[in-house]
């Protein structure tokens, strides 16, 4: 399979829907895309189930605070060194590239990685989604160890850790990329051709790109937002999906503590001034309460688009007096097992409400 | 030339004097040097000027807060994992390892980590005492890259840092100790024999243990303090040797910041109550001042003993009623040049006084 030009302009809008809010601007990773395949070529993409047992994939992504990452991006080089650390550090070259998630900046930043190094891309990832930190991963709940992983700023500053654990190397990466600015590019999840069809959430790049695609078809057929709910109802995993409240920006309180985009959204009704949506989140979108009843709760997705063109909003682009639809949909089976939510479901974030799949939440 | 096994309580007494309050427990030192030298055999040391030129060394130490340090010292699997990380990144073996600083603890981690290494041990360091810091060494003064370094825990955490100047790679390296519990194995300053001769504090490891000889051949004489004191004016680097004060401790302010041990202790005189004289230290002590008047100023010698027994004290030693003797010394020539002065002089420490050398300040 190929991806084609156009397609990346799709993949940085459906990764922005699946950002849930978080995962950096994918339109900084359309740039960074767009930019290395005019110069070294588009990059080809693999299913994951071609991947032969044996095969070494390293994951390519940025880390860091969202704000930060759209005003600091990668410059290429720190994404060449990151990968020839890695390299150096396990004394093998990877056969394939992939994204640690489908989020934002990093759905894309993988295909200029693979284009810059001539590397085939796997059409998968760990998360099916975004999350704020390393080791919410369906690797790391498969057992896949996150270390040795490397990695690298824009002056060329490499770190290369081996940490006993996800979380432990989590905690010192992201110290470190807050030293080192906030935006960081990070090669890890060294892993076989075998762990990635065990562990990875699988068709991802391709589901982003035909969200991307449905929602540039509903704004032609006039009213996208529609169109890419019906869409999604299509899909393997994202097929439980509700248009949970159309309303406007009321209320909206941020800050930038330990390295995260923390905080929450307060919308109120277009029909229904009285009628509150609060969407709390850390980079991510977590928790969607309807005038204090939960409506959605991570690992599922709450996504915020334009209530006209169904553009995605990003947690740093939401503004007062925004008019947006809030939607939910369902996360893949992998990401919704008991050891899956014990790594990212609601109790990893400090939320108190136990995980109610979307479908059970009553409408 | 051999070191003896006896030789090394005279290292860790001599290396308590150098590490000026500073550089970790040297008990612990000559544990760790003393079960490894039975286990593994002691190690050669050799002088620097015997190095080949195109000998490549490595230097190794522990770094964190004294006093944790003290409680959480190296396993021995650390050590050898911070020298095969060095290793690993640079694509070759050491020759021969050294110590970055002279005092505490610091002092005989080398001999440890040279023995369990099979390595030879140059009888220099970076300081000819002890700093708290990184960047702190006439390595660096002379050039010499600090990076790549690895640094590794007890867990067996490592982490290989390649950084753009030695003030950055100490600010990742600190965070990161902090993170890993405040003592970690350090193995940096990857440098050459030519390098090595160039920029090293030569024969430290020696005046160490004739320093340590000194006080304990004093304590048979009966007067330990000025046995010392006559030997350090003998030296290449510590001839400049004066006895500040004589006194008690009436207040001793230590805090635990930013990974530092950070305070002051105040005594006043044993034949005048009157008289006060106050030392300040980040980890190492860094003013003396006797009435407010400067007395000595790192990075010249300010070192607390006991009065009696001539037993240098840490600052996590320091007790409120102990009768110390301070006393102050000249440094090594190549640590007190205008370069030097820059790296580790009064203002590197947030000081205002300049650096006066101590032969030129008034009695």
């Amino acid at each position: 399979m190929r991806i084609q030009k156009d397609d990346l302009t799709h993949i940085a809008t459906g990764a922005a829907f699946l950002g849930t809010g978080g995962g950096g601007d994918p339109y900084i990773g359309r740039l960074l895309a767009m930019n290395a395949v005019e110069q070294f070529g588009m990059p080809s993409v693999i299913d994951a189930d071609a991947l032969p047992d044996n095969a070494q994939i390293f994951t390519i992504a940025m880390l860091g605070v969202p704000t930060v990452l759209g005003e600091k991006a990668a410059c290429g080089d720190d994404v060449d060194l990151a990968v020839k650390r890695l390299e150096q550090r396990l004394g093998r070259k990877p056969d394939a590239l992939m994204g640690i998630e489908i989020g934002g900046i990093n759905s894309l930043l993988p295909v200029m990685a693979a284009a810059r190094l001539g590397l085939p891309l796997v059409d998968a990832d760990g998360m099916g989604r975004a999350f704020p930190e390393l080791q919410m991963t369906t690797f790391n709940v498969g057992g896949v160890s996150c270390t040795p992983l490397a990695m690298t700023d824009d002056h060329l500053t490499s770190v290369v850790v081996d940490a006993g654990n996800a979380k432990s190397a989590e905690d010192l990466v992201r110290l470190a990329s807050v030293h080192l600015g906030c935006s960081v590019v990070l090669s890890s999840y060294p892993m076989s051709g075998r762990d990635l069809k065990r562990t990875a959430v699988k068709g991802t790049l391709t589901l982003a790109r035909d969200i991307g695609q449905a929602i540039a078809r509903g704004r032609q057929q006039g009213d996208p937002v529609q169109v890419l709910v019906d869409y999604l109802r299509t899909t393997p995993y994202y097929n439980q999906c509700r248009i949970l409240f159309d309303g406007k920006v009321r209320d909206i309180r941020r800050e930038m503590k330990l390295g995260f985009s923390i905080g929450h959204c307060e919308m109120t009704a277009l029909d229904n001034p009285g009628s509150v949506m609060e969407i709390s989140f850390q980079n991510e979108h977590l928790i969607a309460r309807l005038d204090g009843r939960v409506k959605a709760l991570v690992p599922d997705l709450i996504c915020l688009v334009d209530r006209e063109t169904g553009e995605p909003v990003p947690v740093d682009g939401l503004k007062y007096g925004q008019r947006l639809k809030v939607l939910a949909t369902s996360a893949a089976p992998i990401m919704r097992t008991r050891e899956a939510l014990a790594m990212f479901g609601p109790q990893a974030f400090g939320l108190e409400e136990p995980f109610v799949p979307l479908e059970d939440i009553e409408d």
